[in-house]
């Protein structure tokens, strides 16, 4: 198995950091952190030294922990009193403060008293963004097969559906490819089931989800993605979802409409079109994440669209991209604020919107490795408006 | 809008908990507490007072959170320095640890400095727990729902097939009767994708998931539910999912085979359903959490069928039961530990089951109310195993 490589790997590039910042080691408890490094999901603790072997301390399934992990030294999660003993001389230890709940750190520092905790969400979250020839290969695959089911959906589609009736067959299909449909994301207080399939005003409103379009959702108790609202000729139809195989996540977004856009809506989708391809031209090692962004917000004025830029007047998110990869929300984002140089094999979905009170929401989304010549689009399909 | 109503009584019986605590009042920043107490989901955080209005502090969107808040009291999230003049002479604050990862922790301490922060998290998930006639109706509605679903599978199911293409069809058709599909969980770790479809031995290994049965899911990644394995004859198929329907949660189990059974899984699945008739006469006011497990355990060793009893023998999970409403895994948990009294108005589903090493796993699962005369069942569909 290539994980067999690949996990050793991401140990010894973690070891460094480790060791630059001066750090005895790290704990993880995060389930999609431990299988980064360990090719298992399985709920753990791992412990990974500065120097020297790594251990997993499985609590269940220890046996499919057994089965899945690439690393030698597993052993079931050990009783309190037991589990001091195995960190002796362990000093100052990284954990990743932006997904662990204070009481699990209140727990773990009762285990393991006159310790230096240490927040390494960072460290982390940029280790994982760059990724290997495997990695792209398994996010070039998640690609292929979401891609087949957005190019399926144009038989599907009519006048008088609901979303939700959208959505369900959407879904469906991905399943049926192989979707594994858990999204994860990292950020505090972010939810997503799959994706969005939204059309006109339902659209168009702001929402929680840190994104240019939530939807209306269902309730007001799950406020994004599909409502009940029917779909009418004309409207723009907005699908953006992911595809999830092997844990890697591509995202994307295709437009479709029963009939014809207006000229408004087709110029701004035509608009976030141009913006995606100068951006994509530009992603390449070096180049500045929030220039990006920068620069497609002058393009969107430019157009005369600055107010409906990446979300409703008022609400407009300041980002045109983000990273992808084991979560949906990985380093880097193209957004103010991230002065930061793009590296190469990062992994990113670049996806001008705009959305229109009433009218509803348009846009574009693919998912680019960055490269020496610009973005390499590994969700290949026409970005070309479908019309049924 | 009947959350009008429901919002303020809840938002009482927390003042008298925070009362009786002797604390100033309680910080929420997740976002199912957020809409229990406000009816929003939107990204916010609520201060509610000991005594006195609740203020919600609304991030995004602003317009949606004040479009649905059942609050008076709605502003935009103030700057930093805005933050700590709302909470002058506030010095003893409720949080909840459980859910509330340390990078929030920290950053609330130094907006508000000086403070006393306490842990309210069982407080939190206790209020919860009681449902009121409102959330009953709720509840009972995404029951019969739920049930229509899986009263539908049979024309579908046949030999041959993936558990993923059941797993699609059933999500399909259950996101089309208007599921939510989005699965709270509240536990640090567990993950769920609607439910489980799984067959023969992919349903009888351990795994992650704290319950009797995890599946193999679609790789190491996502080890949960459904896998690519084929259907094949006289295999037991147990389809394990959730229905959620404006936030509220019921799951529900029913058993299917394509033929017959062999006679000790069909033995199984019927010590399965009286052990559940046994223990659902039980689900009065007054009963113990932990004392109807253990009469569940009692009966399973009874019957010979221990080492099986709530996962692989080695591996068996020590509950027969939990909590369901916004988040699948409420309070209570009929569980080793938990020496708790029921209260009237608990919902919980009651789900012992079995796992046979290579065999796979057979069992029951409903959603019942607690009340004087035993629980109510909310997912009305027979329980008998259904064969194609």
């Amino acid at each position: 198995m290539p994980l067999k490589t690949e996990c050793p790997a991401r140990i010894v590039r973690l070891q460094e950091k480790l060791q630059q910042q001066g750090l005895d080691g790290a704990l993880f408890i995060y389930p999609i952190d431990i299988y980064y490094f360990t090719a298992t999901r399985q709920t753990s603790t791992l412990w990974v030294p500065a120097q020297g072997e790594p251990m997993l301390l499985a609590r269940k399934s220890f046996a499919r922990a057994k089965e899945e992990a690439c690393v030698a030294d597993i052993r079931p999660f050990p009783r309190s009193k037991e589990f001091a003993p195995l960190f002796d001389g362990q000093r100052k230890i990284g954990l990743t403060f932006d997904v662990m709940p204070v009481q699990q750190y209140n727990y773990y520092a009762k285990l393991l008293p006159e310790r230096e905790f240490v927040d390494i969400s960072q460290l982390n979250r940029e280790l994982r963004s760059v990724k290997s020839d495997w990695e792209l290969e398994r996010l070039r695959h998640a690609g292929v097969q979401l891609c087949r089911v957005f190019a399926s959906m144009a038989d599907y589609l009519r006048p008088g559906l609901r979303e939700v009736d959208l959505a369900a067959e959407f879904e469906a299909r991905l399943r049926r490819v192989g979707g594994e449909g858990y999204v994860r994301l990292r950020a505090f207080n972010q939810e997503l089931f799959m994706g969005l399939a939204v059309s006109g005003a339902s659209a168009s409103g702001g929402g929680f989800f840190d994104g240019a379009v939530t939807g209306r959702g269902m309730s007001a108790a799950s406020p994004h993605g599909a409502s009940a609202a029917l779909i009418a000729e004309g409207q723009p139809i907005l699908l953006d979802y992911t595809g999830i195989f092997e844990g890697y996540i591509v995202d994307m977004t295709r437009m479709f409409v029963c009939g014809q856009l207006n000229e408004k809506l087709q110029n701004a989708f035509e608009v976030a079109c141009r913006i995606q391809a100068t951006i994509v031209a530009e992603l390449k090692p070096g180049a500045i994440a929030s220039e990006l962004f920068a620069l497609a917000a002058q393009l969107a004025g430019e157009a005369g669209l600055g107010d409906f830029f990446m979300g409703p007047p008022g609400e407009n998110a300041k980002f045109v991209g983000h990273g992808v990869g084991l979560e949906l929300d990985e380093l880097p984002v193209l957004a103010q604020g991230f002065d930061v140089p793009l590296l190469g094999g990062q992994t990113i979905a670049v996806e001008p919107k705009f959305v229109f009170p009433e009218l509803g929401a348009v846009g574009i989304e693919n998912t680019y490795v960055v490269t020496e010549s610009g973005g390499e689009k590994i969700t290949v399909l026409s970005d070309a408006l479908i019309s049924v």
